[in-house]
């Protein structure tokens, strides 16, 4: 067959080996979960797009990023980038056959051709939860409900959603006089958190230096962006300097009291130097920190758009969404020392001391699960501390052993993985009740806990 | 900004709307559930390889329908057509941080260009499992049984699982003197379910005046591949004619025994007509077909590989694996009436009469869910209808109406969606314990069935 050719994975890109793979299928089903709680419902679209479908609206930056191609067919296509342009399109297809609020969760793969580094990677799942179709402070507060359900689910206990308004701190702009450079405003207050005071300050002065405005505004955009000890404070203090109340400050107002509504007002924050820099939201921003992991930045972003589909149709639906990166959130997960994995699929590995019994083994192991015991024959001869080594990567709380004379008479020994107690002598019906047993009770002291 | 783009989907590809998705999840979730309780662990392998690695063993027919192309880094990269050749890649580049036998599953999508037509696309799920790293008849038997165990579980009454061995067939042709193209052979005879016994006995007799072979040649194959009555006699019938016993025949005595051994031998059928066309198996090969729907074919096909990854590295790993396709499956449980979602995710609806009392609406939403209920708040004041229909769609079974002096008093209608009863005046307590109630003896009456 000629030379072998060498087996590489392409850069950025990943296997995941059972261990890792069960986390992520967890963590997945956890969240899936949670959003089917909630009335969230899924949906799925194709990997590949035309391209003019996924480019027309972003910058140069996503089109030097994105895995694109000429089809077999000369079609122009690319693999997607994010599951938001996607999510348009559908609707722009779907319009019809769908209702509204629609309140949709997809956890897909997406593909960029970023430059690795650690933690980046060229394809990683995203999973987004959108609510479409109605542009209501209801709206916005089941998108921050959720992702409180979604953390607390997962057994993070500390975590702030920091949340604004880009119409409050345009309108604060506009007031000041620079609206017309809001962009590069924007820019630079949304690092605040990353590059502290100073360098905000300091760039704030370059910028308005070389626009000719007024010295003092940026201590005043400083002052804007800088949060007061209470929700209502900080409300009050941006809407004063912002020309007073609004549409856009009575919405924030109305996802507080929604918030206080459903009683996890406490895990949010309004914090005006929150504005996910250049992205195309509209209203409502936020950012999720976990507190004992600052570094790890954000975990949950996202914000409302008001023209999702413009590209694509006339009539305009507004929504609103957030985006959860589940590699971030698993390295997260790691660092807190949470695990996703807290029990065994597989109660019992049957060991195989001797081939010649595999008709004996899988008759026993058809008995057990008749019983209800989950378990598996280790399918070949393998040295013990093999078999052993197998039955411990994957958690196995019992091995039941059974030799040759054993086999005769119908016996078995049972042995705890966990503290190496034997239990000899046993029939299939006396293995069932111990493994069963235990079970029960591993069951009910993890619901005391 | 300019002329609106068509939303249109690439050919071939498809859409998932919620119900379908929500089906295509459930069949996931129940094949999973039934991978973990036999031991199978998942694994998962980037969709795009380098071509070189995924192209190099098959033939021009998959190199034309591959989704090709150079990336940005000029690397000759292909989305994957199957999930075993990464899987055989996979194990080259991990081949010392597994064990063996290694029992893997990965329901994931692969990509083939091939002309769209009535249920093929170009876009597909494709859900394999497979045992890899022991050449022996308990692994032959893990996957069968498997195969069996997921078809039960998906409440699919009546299949059969037609298996053969490859080497039985290639010695009798040996034997026959037409061992140099027993590959055309295998070809025709493989059609013998799809095109009849007189169709086949056609093509064998062209093809042997063609090589000038004996005339009796075509009725001695037909003889050979027709099954009897029972697997032993079709097994002795095909040792006969082909030499005698020999580890071939002794391996399928073997997976005869195993299937025995866990009681479900009356599910699988010897049937020497199966080989799997050209495929690259060498030992057991499968079919599996459902009694009530023959026309669909086989919805689990697969077999034994020699030597996986006699590709990538030198050492020889065999294995046996099935593959389901899952777009087949899922319109064959469609066409036998089977459902897999039977049972909607949330309890209750709180329709919107009006907006202002969205906060009213959340904090009875959040008291319920405290209380076990899983209910959604509708966001927007829709028309009633169109709210009934919403809850309609996601299969809820209790809508909540609570108009203002309702929200004064604390207290709310209980309507139950199936039969239109109404219960007027509640308070939220007596809604929850009305509806656990419901769910409660909806559960028990599934257990009875």
């Amino acid at each position: 067959m000629g030379n072998l050719i060498e087996a590489k994975i392409l850069k950025g890109f990943r296997d995941f080996l059972p261990e890792a793979e069960t986390e992520r299928a967890l963590l997945t089903e956890k969240l899936t979960s949670i959003f089917r709680k909630n009335g969230f419902v899924p949906i799925d679209t194709p990997v590949l797009e035309y391209s003019e479908i996924l480019l027309r609206k972003s910058g140069g930056e996503t089109e030097k990023q994105v895995f694109r191609f000429n089809d077999n067919g000369g079609r122009d296509v690319a693999l997607r980038f994010d599951l938001t342009v996607p999510f348009a399109r559908f609707i722009a297809v779907h319009k019809d056959e769908m209702y509204y609020p629609f309140k949709r969760y997809h956890i897909a793969k997406v593909w960029r051709g970023e430059k690795p580094q650690v933690g980046r990677y060229r394809e990683f799942v995203q999973c987004d939860f959108d609510c479409v179709g109605a542009d209501n402070g209801a709206c916005d507060f089941e998108i921050l409900q959720l992702i409180k359900s979604c953390f607390d689910s997962l057994g993070i206990k500390n975590f702030t959603v920091k949340i604004n308004h880009r119409g409050v701190f345009n309108r604060f702009l506009a007031k000041m006089g620079i609206g017309e450079f809001s962009e590069d405003v924007l820019r630079i207050v949304d690092k605040l958190a990353k590059n502290g005071k100073d360098d905000v300050i300091a760039q704030l002065r370059q910028l308005c230096s070389l626009h000719e405005v007024s010295s003092d505004v940026p201590e005043k955009i400083l002052d804007f962006i800088t949060p007061k000890s209470s929700f209502e404070e900080t409300l009050s203090h941006i809407t004063n300097l912002a020309g007073g109340p609004e549409e856009d400050t009575k919405r924030l107002e109305q996802i507080r009291t929604l918030l206080t509504a459903a009683k996890i007002a406490d895990s949010f924050v309004l914090d005006p130097s929150v504005t996910r820099g250049l992205d195309y939201y509209t209203g409502l921003v936020f950012e999720t920190f976990l507190t004992d992991l600052p570094s790890i930045g954000s975990v949950c972003s996202g914000g409302r758009y008001d023209n999702l589909t413009s590209l694509y149709m006339k009539e305009k639906i507004s929504g609103v969404g957030a985006s959860i990166g589940l590699d971030r959130l698993i390295a997260a997960l790691g660092e807190l020392g949470i695990s996703t994995v807290n029990a065994a699929f597989l109660d019992a590995e049957i060991l195989c001391l001797d081939e010649e019994l595999l008709p004996h083994y899988i008759s026993v192991a058809t008995e057990l699960r008749e019983k209800g015991v989950n378990c598996e024959v280790f399918l070949s001869a393998k040295k013990m501390i093999q078999q052993y080594s197998v039955a411990e990567k994957k958690k196995i709380p019992f091995a039941v052993i059974i030799d040759e004379e054993a086999a005769k008479n119908g016996l078995a020994t049972l042995k705890n993985l966990s503290d190496r107690s034997e239990f000899k002598n046993l029939s299939v019906t006396e293995i069932a009740e111990k493994i069963l047993y235990q079970k029960k009770c591993q069951c009910q002291s993890k619901e005391d806990v």
